[in-house]
């Protein structure tokens, strides 16, 4: 009944923080959740899509995507299939929606932050580290939104977000599912929350299974102990100083 | 502070299950949420999508989309775009994953359910809505594949499912809305539920806000209570014969 | 040698033509001949397209699509497979340059309607069946423009257009084909024609099969005369007011 | 009033018809209508498409395009657009429909002639020149596979098709219009005829315009002699012997 | 050992030009290395792309393009498959930039020229072909603007451009390769020169086999001289007067 | 006149070679040459493509790709334009090429190696980086299948396969082109060479310049150097045992 890496059903895989890890974007972030690794890259470009222009207010938007050889079997490329996947756009969406959640968008005047989730290692749970390592490459982005005297308020960030998943194994309410797990849950969760405890998305999905409402509520109390734990990690990496050169501030 | 169409915060609007709508397919049921219409229908073949062939299980799968005309100001159609979009996919995702909870897959052999939810008019609440059309099409096509013979058990129906949204507008937890409070609430979330009044879907989301635990139960009280009265009216369409003539029985 | 539902064969189906189907477009008429059912709808927008901006002149154009639980067998749904296929845009092509055929193009100024015919049901003869809901809906959607104020001179119809099918099956010429007829026809005909008797197209078509001159005049005469009949269904509809509000006039 | 090339109304422009014109497919003739030069190969391949196979039928389908330097103003190269156009479709229906209707699909056994027509030059008239065309490659086609003694018959083709435009330029039916009358046309229309003078496809389209019935006759009989004359020079052009070598029969 | 065709190892094979093959283009060339037969079309248009507007600079683009009946076993239509292949973008891109090589783009002011080279024959040697064809065209497209007065400088052709096959057919190293030689050759290289003899460029592919640097250089060797020898064909094309009627010369 | 980086004109950036970068496939390889990084990975699978079923050969094939995030200014994502650009075709197609240039596909049976090179940065010379990476990370997946037991023959590599760029900029010739002297290079060429000296690839293109030919020689002595360097790191890092555990030996 234990779990196969020896955790405890409310515990956290071993999650890193890499900033600067490219040295093109504004914010660059390798995150970890055990074998689960994605970068996430903010990119700043001055400027908002059409439809958007003229109106006072930036722009944050997602897109998400896996290496072929992130997987244990090789999957295709979408690229080569000519079509994006129903699975990569639900993602996209969700994590550009949890993003926008956290920031002001007339803070960072008519400018665009494209953040760039690319699944470099799959092992369970890579939307919610995507969404956990691109709050991170965000505030970089917003660091150098700053440096470059684009910002329209100093502070366009309202909260901070982390995501985790959280599931039904063999009855058991588990955090953080590998894939392992994750491929033989009952009930699938991933929960999305700021720092102030409060939500911004919850998605939970019976996997051929429907669930109590008790199960629910016992999902979401230690889903959110868990966002707090990331929280934390996620602020001890940002104590750290912008990694490289900041442009030189416009006085 | 009152709805604009009158109803209490906990009240749904008029619904309507109209069963037999198109003379071909095994279900065809038209679904009204108010003015929200959508086509439901299901449609039954022999055999099973080429991954699944020789497992002796059946499939059910779902396709949404929504007439150019459904909406305030005309869609363009996404077979001239030549994709689908984010929404579509997400939506006819979420429609397949609720439906085959309700199902054993087993019992209907190898053969396919096809569910096609088409938007005649869009008033708020479509991918609700669909849902809830979609379990009436789906048990008249299981009649269907009854009727010819075609069921390994003769109740492959485990439950009964309801979908309804519910979100917060201008502060208050409301059921059921309507276009003219979508656009506007803070909190917007689709829950889908059986008639034992267990969970198989729960989405839901901060619209540019976050949401507190507190919310997040008092909206998920009064979603079930609808559901429980959407599931009576189903019950009531399902009461009547089956529309239109049923194959002759294999004996 | 009769027909299976008893029609002469120079007879036409019962044909239904409900407007106000759906609430938003500016014209919504549902057409039914026999069981075909379609859904013509009239947007109407201000501005036309970039390759006719500054012309002065308004533009009319038509997209036809099936719901995949239209048919018998179901169909594919075209945006799934990412192109439209032959048979739509040429049916797509062939309703719109009919419905141009009756509008002065001037009269209704840089403004463009949108027509969109989705078949609901098909038994037969849905693009000509499309043709003659879309010049209703179209007549609506003129009233509309009147009503805003939008028309630079008040009658921009000059003509009804009403269409039919026709063909040889089994050696005997008919009107109206359904499914059934349709599918063992010898030769196939549409024909699309004025409330003055003049044409706007013919096309005739032997299937594996070639057809005398003479066939051809007797296609002629009885379409001839079933356009007439559906033109009188159509004024007797555009009799009754428009149904809905209309826009307060501009004075 | 006069034509600008000097023809009567209902004269043809110079026709010729060069066999061998490739060297690799069984069938490949260049025709001319004037300055109008089309590329018709009619390619063998064993087999039949996969919906076909076991039916003990041949299959003949086509495919017309257009070089993007054959027209006045470059066109955009459709595999560069990564879709093929309405127009297009449309054309390359038109001529399979039209061959199919001379050949007895049994007689060629499962095999398959694909009838490809690019255009090298357009001058008005592409599709009918491309229809008259094909129906000498598709001659030279069927001779191939005699040589080859795949023929479950010997003489497949049941009749010969000839295809040429007619319309209303300035009031006045003319047969065979270039591009300056075909543009400037108030009624287009395409006939295809056999060599028996019935008819295979007849498509006749009001420009912005309608169109008398008596207009509609006359329009006929000029184009029932105009594809009479083309007959006559096909004949003559198949009356030389098989360009090429030919697979020596087995016996 | 010898050649099939009878030809020395470093021997083309014959070589016509043909100007003025189309009416409607600038230039227009076929170009035949034996059975390979390629039509080379240089088309000009007023303005450049957006991404080169202001710049004063105009712009040389090509696409090149195979029937589907131009080789031994019908291939497949880029447009009806939705995509280009790899190796048509790949020689697009070489022709484009061969023949950008030659020519000072600032000489011919914000004027596009496209170059379309389709092949109606292949026999080996397409891409070799197409770009020796190409710049008899380009030439031709020059002239043509300068009749129009659009040129800057009159002489924006800094050199001539000649491009040829060569590769090692069994252990010898040959020149100008036909279809049955070059599925065998060892080593692949096509190489492009000027009239000065200098480089634009080199592309030698060992297909499934590595070859020393003493090969390259034998292979260079006798390409130049080919290239050499193709530079006196399109000189002596070249010395004839422009085909067609150029555009009144302005004042 | 120095280079900006303070290397010797013949002389590489550091090269570095990590392989087991990612758990799950047989052979994964992180090379950096300077900035420039790029992700190898070969995955194994059994079997082969359709077409090569029934040969006893197997198949390398390869894919390049870069991340959005890579480049200088965000690239946008080929899967969301649903199309692969001409450039990544081409290079894809190099990849594989030269990679099948040393191994013998018999010997390893039906089955197919997938190179996929994913760029995470770019800085110049990211097509010969991913040739170098794809060499070591084949190797490895070689290794993994002789430990499967699929191996026909032990040795199925014949040679070894490194790459690298070099140009000539302001006039001098320069190896190993960082991105600030790729943009500014009059010539640009591509050298594939094996451990034995011998060439697998060439191609040198003038950027809007030709090129002597004594220059191609003196581009071709210093990138078969610089060859030779990588070739000796390559063997340094297959040196040591494979990362990761390998299957247990089929006896």
């Amino acid at each position: 009944m234990a779990r196969k890496d020896g955790r405890e059903d409310d515990q956290l895989r071993e999650i890193k923080l890499t900033r600067g890890y490219q040295d093109w974007p504004a914010g660059s972030v390798l995150v970890e959740f055990g074998k689960t690794r994605v970068l996430c890259a903010a990119s700043v470009s001055e400027g908002v899509p059409r439809w958007r222009k003229g109106s006072g207010l930036g722009w944050v938007t997602a897109e998400y995507a896996m290496l072929p050889s992130a997987t244990n079997t090789r999957g295709d490329r979408e690229s080569v299939k000519g079509r994006i996947g129903g699975r990569t756009h639900e993602i996209s969406r969700l994590i550009g929606r949890s993003l926008r959640a956290c920031i002001d968008l007339a803070a960072i005047g008519e400018n665009t932050i494209q953040l760039d989730c690319d699944v470099i290692q799959a092992d369970g749970g890579t939307r919610t580290a995507a969404i956990t390592g691109a709050y991170v490459a965000l505030a970089d982005a917003v660091t150098y939104l700053g440096a470059k005297g684009l910002l329209k308020d100093p502070q366009p960030l309202s909260c901070s977000v982390a995501a985790v998943s959280v599931g039904v194994v063999g009855g058991r309410v588990r955090l953080d599912l590998p894939y392992e797990e994750d491929v033989r849950a009952e009930v699938d969760m991933n929960v999305v929350a700021t720092d102030a405890g409060t939500l911004i998305e919850v998605q939970g999905t019976g996997e051929g299974a429907t669930f109590a409402r008790s199960t629910l509520d016992r999902m979401l109390d230690i889903a959110l102990a868990g966002c707090a734990e990331i929280t934390r990690l996620q602020n001890a990496a940002l104590a750290q100083p912008y990694p490289g050169d900041l442009p030189a501030v416009k006085s």
